[in-house]
């Protein structure tokens, strides 16, 4: 068990995180910090909230992990303005979707005698806002754990041990012999229930560019067409058009902060997508009908897969 | 209520058809023919068969209203078997997803004395086959209605003469002074629960070649794209990747058929889309940040609409 964790401006994740770790013993005492007064009134009755702090700084004195819960921009300034007050041996981890900058800018902002370690869990609701949190939120999700490149050999040895042993030890039960931040982050993760996966920052981009922001591009993309149209045929869509272009209706100003911070990784899945479609387009218009079948079959023994 | 229904080769929607018809008391008399032997011995013990014919001109011989439920290319063929036995005013429709092709040529089966008018619900289930039919299927849902650009026209004053009354009388309290097929087809509909949309085969052909063919495209493409990737990668699918993917696992060989059916139309909606795309990587490859932003806020725009 964690003895002290402290988790700065908790919305739906970082609360859901608190919610979680008290729910799952995972951590003796839980601090928080919200920058709006209101919020911190708030949080003071709840019961995975066992200190409520006036300032950043004041919340990580004693923390043994923080986690920066903030959007993109705000975890950088965060890692910042904390790091005169980190204690000695202090790790600090985030829950931003896209890990380069954040992890590097981070990294340089940590006194010698802490280090920072980014996180991405792949949960999150429609609903935002700590009042939204749940303790399962990361029960069975996939949560991006992302040490720099030299640190990620050695995670690696220390995972194939751990799973030569059979079951993936809880959290609270792992010898404190953990080689590295990394496990360390992976173990809190996998303490509330979540499945840690262990990736470079540089690879973390590189996957989620394709499996999340790409799926958002294509889906905005298609709801904006679609949005030039007649009106009326807005009422004629049936659950496919429903279900491809559901994340269109995610919230614009977070998306937009994905798409500048994981440019070049989003360009790069954008160039492959755009290279299929245009040789799904030639397979229709040259009516080569086993090419388009065969990509018919592709993309449904992937989806049958997932 | 309409006093004679037949359903030639009753699927999922054949076999809705005949229970809601059932059900909401739209056709006195309903006939069902299926060319498999063991099927037409099981209807036979349904409520909602009053008669199994062994062949579908038997099926057709003392029929108001004809539904041609089979695939595409088994319509074509059943509108010219059924031709010598339709009896004076009957009128044939079907369930196709692509109209052009099957209007035209079911019209040019049709004796003289008998009228097609194609029929495209925005309604079905991943589950197939008759056992899987309710009566419920088609509430509340649209019904393309594709009478020829030369009967429209009427189609719209009548419309909206019962529009002017108010409330959409249910078909079999519509006095019979149905002005054209395309009307009659409309209001068996509408008795069934469903909402009717009446428009010509090729402006049919244009909105779902937008609405549901090209969400189908993406989809597919997207998913044959990633199956390239890493298999790990799958393990990491978020509700935004399944959301978007989901209809790339519709079976392989029906959108085979629609794709060369509508394939034109198919075409120039991938088009535009191509455009869009383009454009989109525009904005973020010179990071045109305004641009970007603001076809997220189109897109969401579109889809909080739905």
């Amino acid at each position: 068990m964690l003895d002290t964790l402290t988790i700065l401006a908790p919305g739906l994740l970082g609360a859901s995180v608190a919610k979680a770790a008290r729910a799952r013993v995972a951590a003796r005492r839980i601090t928080l910090w919200a920058r709006r007064p209101e919020i911190r009134n708030a949080l003071r009755t709840q019961p995975f909230a066992d200190a409520i702090a006036e300032t950043p700084t004041d919340a990580v004195r004693d923390a043994q992990l923080v986690i920066l819960a903030a959007p993109v921009e705000k975890i950088i300034t965060l890692s910042a303005q904390i790091s005169p007050a980190l204690p000695r041996g202090a790790i600090v981890t985030d829950v931003g979707s896209v890990k380069t900058r954040i992890c590097r800018e981070c990294t340089a902002a940590m006194p010698p005698h802490a280090t920072f370690i980014g996180s991405h869990p792949m949960a999150g609701s429609a609903k935002t806002g700590w009042e939204n949190a749940t303790d399962d939120l990361f029960a069975g999700r996939t949560v991006f754990v992302t040490p720099p490149a030299h640190e990620k050999s050695e995670e690696k040895k220390v995972k194939s041990k751990k799973q030569a042993t059979g079951a993936a030890a809880p959290f609270h039960s792992l010898p404190f012999t953990l080689h590295s931040s990394g496990d360390f982050v992976a173990g809190f993760w996998r303490a509330l229930g979540a499945t840690p996966v262990i990736v470079t920052p540089a690879e973390h981009d590189g996957i989620v560019a394709h499996i999340s922001h790409l799926p958002q591009t294509i889906a905005t993309t298609l709801a904006a067409l679609l949005a030039q149209k007649n009106p009326q045929w807005r009422a004629y869509a049936g659950n496919g058009l429903r279900d491809t272009t559901r994340i269109a209706a995610s919230d614009a100003t977070m998306w937009m902060e994905i798409f500048q911070q994981n440019r070049a990784e989003i360009l790069r899945a954008l160039d492959a997508y755009q290279t299929e479609l245009a040789a799904m387009r030639a397979a229709l218009a040259t009516e080569d009908w086993p090419a388009l079948r065969a990509r018919l079959e592709a993309g449904k023994q992937f989806r049958d897969s997932l």
